[in-house]
């Protein structure tokens, strides 16, 4: 992408309504735009990033078996009335009544919905399991919007629902998204690490949230520092062995890592003095095993192997890509701007041009945008006349992973410079090896992060 | 994907409430489930379908130089009192109130947001041409919604706007769109033909509507025979040549062609009796020149090269994913079921094992599935106990391009078969010799609809 051609509004200072550092980050990089309190345009780039992160969630759904299927945003209150949540909602939830006078809501989550679905399909116990997703926007009407995408009305939310005959093949169904979420961490670059959670209105007898640390984040956090050693299974896993599924969970629960709202101290003071982080952190994910709250209600069974009706039993689990975006900027951003993980940074490369308009620069900068197109990087070509501190302060702020800098002083020497934007490591190199470094860490990356 | 992990409810009657042939198709294939009036779920098989023409209009898109952003579906209602659009509006538009009383809107358009969003960056000409797109879920309350997801209250939008400094370059940007749209719906696999259309609320002096003919199609269509033959521009087209760009458009422009709205009699006998086409089509995407319509009232001005200010010229370009998925439906089916476009089929070929459970057919069949996955062709296996009969019919109902047949009688000498949906021809092979032709014509295709 030529910068001359991109739509990248920047601004030289952040809204002072913006109190944290990804929200004032993601204004001045011109990743969103406020349209009313709560409510955000994705700009192309941060867009660019919400796309990545929320690929890398639906691949690790997938490859845990779950399907893919895109409920409507908007709702009839009838079904919610059948669970018994439409008045338990209170004012969280958008209400809206059409031209015919019937009652609708704006999804805050789609648990009956979902169930409907089922109920209405599947009725044997021969289709199980089974696990249905989405990705779409829910809305839910804070009263005090803030932090940005952070915790917005309307907000980009995958859900995933599992039906499942019995209690145990309902847990296990629930372990595979507990493997799934350390995953799909994983591959965002960051870590997330499993915590005992409360299961508040959604209900149900289990339930963890995945927490990603980050220094200014909202949550305290009491963990054991095994966490930060844990491996991550690999994307050769097998999801249809429970026994191996279970294994990864218990050696991901072993350890104590509660937030401030289950802390327990007589537990906490169990662990090593020498084993204790107390740390920050911002919750991205939170799954829910609530067993047939509500089939039981909603009438959603299937007939056994046993020629009985069962109701089935359910779990729910999410994670809000557009949270994601903001929390992910939280863990990685320093003075100069934002530090993208890899594997969703908006480019791989930003190329910068230090003198637009020079033939034998120009020159230079078009042959090096088409290897690296070639090579299969995306690459942010900085064309635009601004002078070199401009483009410098530019790269930095939206934080590609590299830099890719040609001047004509350099270039009469067949040199280039490449910094590294997480390290801030410059090193001068030829063009050929400026190449090479790029291909190679873009394969490694693919190799660690592509799944 | 192996259909038994599949979610793919097929009924064996359509509701009677579907009076057109792709609602009953979607219902019947288990793509689509109506939740209320006019809003759908979106089931994995129709999702896949959707998600693949979504990916051809951004291609398409993006090739042309526009850029894509997300704008949210609530909107502030104060936007449209700025363009005078709110009370204008009338029924169609759902009206919401906020829990603080604000008054909100789900936006069945973005002229207004995209307006205010250029007006808030966007201050010189250097900065134009700029056309900034969405593909989000709007919001109209039809009436009476009905024909399933053709005529349904939420769907699916792809919404371009486009921004210049003056008439002649933002007409240049409308013959941009209108190229696009001919390679989209190309790439789509249909024949669309653009006729002059009224730009209704939308308002402006110069509109095209794109019509798929299709025998079972809403609108009566009177257009010269030329257009059965008018070539595409391949993918290689240079968007940067306005005047090859505009030799494009008048070319497609040059030969009579108007629905019923507008249909003129006396240009009609103009036409050669042997070149007159009556015909049928539907209505899929919709471009608009508008000129200064909403800069004016909103303020969208950019500083000129002369240094004063100038109230930009803008045009919005429509298609709706949602919509043209059932328009392919209608262009595309037989009694048994769908027939797809290769382009945008849900998988490329379904496998068929006529009898699960058989130790050599399941080995062969989960061979060929290896072969296929490996080849990059996307195949749904049928692996369930079903009877042959049941198997076939869902095959053709479906729709998928090619049908692999693997029995334990063919087995034995070495031999499957391979039926094309499109023309029901069936044809005994090898196995190796079935794979290539599979892999010659994923080939083609990749290389014909690719981009």
């Amino acid at each position: 992408m030529h910068l001359s051609k991109y739509f990248l509004p920047v601004l030289k200072e952040a809204p002072r309504e913006a109190e944290i550092a990804s929200h004032q980050l993601m204004l001045r990089a011109g990743m969103i735009r406020q349209q009313s309190a709560g409510i955000y345009s994705w700009l192309p780039l941060g867009l660019k990033v919400l796309r990545k992160v929320e690929q890398i969630v639906r691949e690790e759904q997938n490859r845990a078996g779950a399907v893919e299927v895109l409920m409507p945003t908007i709702q009839s209150a009838d079904l919610w009335r059948e669970s018994g949540r439409y008045d338990d909602y209170g004012k969280e939830m958008l209400r809206i009544e059409d031209r015919h006078g019937r009652d609708m809501l704006f999804g805050p989550t789609n648990e009956e919905m979902i169930t409907d679905i089922f109920r209405s399909y599947v009725k044997s116990y021969k289709d199980l399991p089974l696990n249905l997703y989405h990705i779409q926007w829910k809305f839910r009407d804070e009263v005090r919007p803030r932090f940005g995408v952070m915790r917005g009305r309307e907000f980009l939310m995958k859900d995933a629902y599992s039906f499942d005959l019995d209690e145990a093949s309902s847990r296990a169904a629930y372990y595979r998204m507990f493997v799934s979420y350390l995953r799909t961490f994983d591959r965002l670059g960051v870590k997330a690490i499993p915590m005992r959670a409360d299961t508040g209105p959604i209900g149900g007898d289990l339930s963890h949230e995945f927490l990603i640390l980050a220094d200014t984040g909202e949550s305290e956090v009491f963990c054991h520092r095994a966490y930060m050693e844990m491996a991550v299974p690999g994307a050769g896993l097998d999801y249809g062995d429970n026994d191996a599924i279970k294994a990864i969970v218990d050696d991901w629960t072993g350890a104590y890592a509660r937030t401030d709202e289950l802390h327990d101290e007589d537990l906490w003071n169990e662990v090593p003095e020498v084993d204790k982080m107390n740390a920050r952190g911002i919750e991205v994910g939170h799954i829910f095993h609530f067993g047939q709250k509500y089939s039981t209600p909603m009438g959603a069974k299937v007939a056994g192997p046993d020629g009985q009706d069962h109701n089935v039993h359910m779990g729910s689990y999410g994670i809000g890509p557009s949270r994601v975006v903001a929390a992910l900027i939280e863990a990685g951003h320093d003075e100069a701007g934002i530090i993208w993980p890899a594997s969703v940074a908006p480019f791989d490369v930003g190329l910068i041009n230090l003198r637009s308009g020079d033939e034998a620069t120009d020159a230079a900068c078009a042959d090096l945008y088409t290897q690296l197109t070639n090579a299969g990087l995306d690459a942010l070509y900085d064309d635009t006349d601004n002078r070199a501190g401009g483009k410098f302060a530019l790269a930095d702020l939206i934080g590609l992973p590299w830099q890719l800098i040609v001047g004509p002083r350099g270039l009469k020497e067949g040199k280039v410079e490449l910094k590294e934007r997480a390290t801030g490591e410059r090193e001068e190199l030829s063009l050929e090896a400026a190449m090479n470094k790029l291909t190679a860490w873009h394969g490694e990356m693919k190799a660690r992060f592509g799944g």
